[in-house]
């Protein structure tokens, strides 16, 4: 099942898209995507319903980040072998983990905002998961039955903010709009295998990006366990799991983001984002 | 005024210490103290109770850590001269972020379970704040307004899992029962002076560290500032501001947490904390 949140900004609504690919609404079902609600019981409870019987949305509706808060947005740093090489790392031989705040959430297609003196922003297109379950020290064979779904994610980064400053990249990767996904949060009924899925972004139209996570270094399933040794994982912690080569860090010369610049992400069975890019104005 | 939770791990009540020093119960007046709660609003609303009108509570009940959630746990890193020195770091020019995963927030007095393979657990004595206003690009003299109150934290940090293994401090800051915070969340009218706190942190009767608030490198106002340059602060947000010297990493011989253990943490206006160290089993 393909969940959304569609509406504006701060009202977004859950639904569901139907196998015409229009929305249908959920409200009558969970009152929205929050954490607490984010649980195998209710991803269960939910792919169990039948669409057909559920209000239809009409219009256009704008999609939101199909889940309305994390508890938690981690992400994973070089887990492509390709792009640790062209951002000048070193093949980790274990996870590296960051994190981004979780206030940068953001929908599929708003704008990104570039903060006041960013002249490095850059994209990186991943897959993200959600989890549906407390884990820790979760066994590899058992983790990908914790994943509550699957979801397009843009790591977007302000490399100055990241890697020119003092420490930590958390720093370069959490300003408002910085996280967006969807358009989808799709269960994994849909998802048979997180590790064969193609992947591109393109930036003004020209192809920056292209990958399959079936190179990531750490798949799913490894990444899962390794995190549940050194924290707890709860329902709805978000994990974003690193990036393919093609980023702007990684260009010879170097291309960072400008207001007006567009970004368009696609990845199988998830969907497609497109982002404008605009400078913060306030 | 001092707020607290208290009861059975999972199980806490909201309450505030009343001038004898006794809990009362507040639950009549807030669920709980989760993020969607913690605004200055309510800061206010709960200052202004007559405490003395609310049940008393009965018994010696365990206190949990004075807030339910926290949506964003940021931690301050070298923000004393001594502890960047004593931890061969140069003396940051800019406030070093980091951040711990909420799911390690614990009580002021709950055991400190050391993660399966640690051999270098530390203590860090620190004064937390917990943000009641979102706040972006807020600058510095209104930042203190924002706060909804102050905590006493130990950052309990893995320094293998921290600083030996691949890049980012997350990974050893984040185990569960590694962010004890309370026993008390202060609200500002308590607290005219949040850089003038005295602390100590003992293990096993032992001084370890000694300090003050007033030789931070990065004031709290100036951290609030900052930190909303690069992301946005939320309600309900946890921050820790660093730690003086004196901590296991930076002894010689260097010295680290071994089961068995007893931390004791005092700060001034803010109370006392003692943990016991212990082996996960399980």
């Amino acid at each position: 099942m393909k969940l959304v949140r569609f509406g504006e900004k701060g009202a977004e609504k859950p639904g569901a898209i139907d196998s015409q690919g229009r929305i249908r609404d959920l409200s009558g079902v969970v009152a929205d995507f929050t954490p607490d609600v984010l649980t195998i019981e209710m991803r269960d409870r939910l792919t169990a319903l039948d669409l057909e019987t559920l209000p239809v949305v009409g219009g256009n509706p704008r999609l939101g980040a199909p889940i309305a808060r994390t508890g938690h947005f981690i992400a994973i740093g070089l887990n492509y072998v390709d792009h640790a090489k062209e951002a000048g790392q070193p093949i980790p031989a274990e996870p590296v983990i960051f994190s981004k705040a979780p206030s940068s959430l953001s929908g599929p297609d708003d704008d990104v905002i570039l903060p006041r003196g960013s002249e490095k922003g850059d994209w990186e297109i991943e897959l993200g998961f959600v989890m549906g379950r407390h884990c820790h020290y979760v066994a590899q064979s058992d983790a990908l039955s914790a994943v509550f779904g699957y979801v397009l994610a843009n790591d977007v980064s302000e490399r100055a903010f990241q890697i020119e400053g003092t420490g930590q990249w958390i720093k370069g990767k959490s300003a408002p709009t910085f996280g967006p996904i969807g358009p989808w949060l799709v269960t994994p009924d849909e998802i048979p295998d997180p590790q064969d899925l193609d992947m591109s972004l393109d930036v003004n139209g020209e192809r920056r990006q292209t990958g399959n996570t079936r190179t990531m270094i750490f798949p799913v399933a490894e990444l899962i366990a390794y995190l549940s040794e050194k924290m707890d994982l709860e329902p709805g912690d978000l994990v974003i799991t690193g990036t393919p080569p093609g980023v702007g860090l990684g260009m010879r010369p170097q291309q960072f983001l400008k207001p007006g610049d567009e970004m368009h992400l696609t990845m199988a069975k998830l969907g497609e984002q497109r982002q404008k890019v605009v400078a913060f104005r306030g």
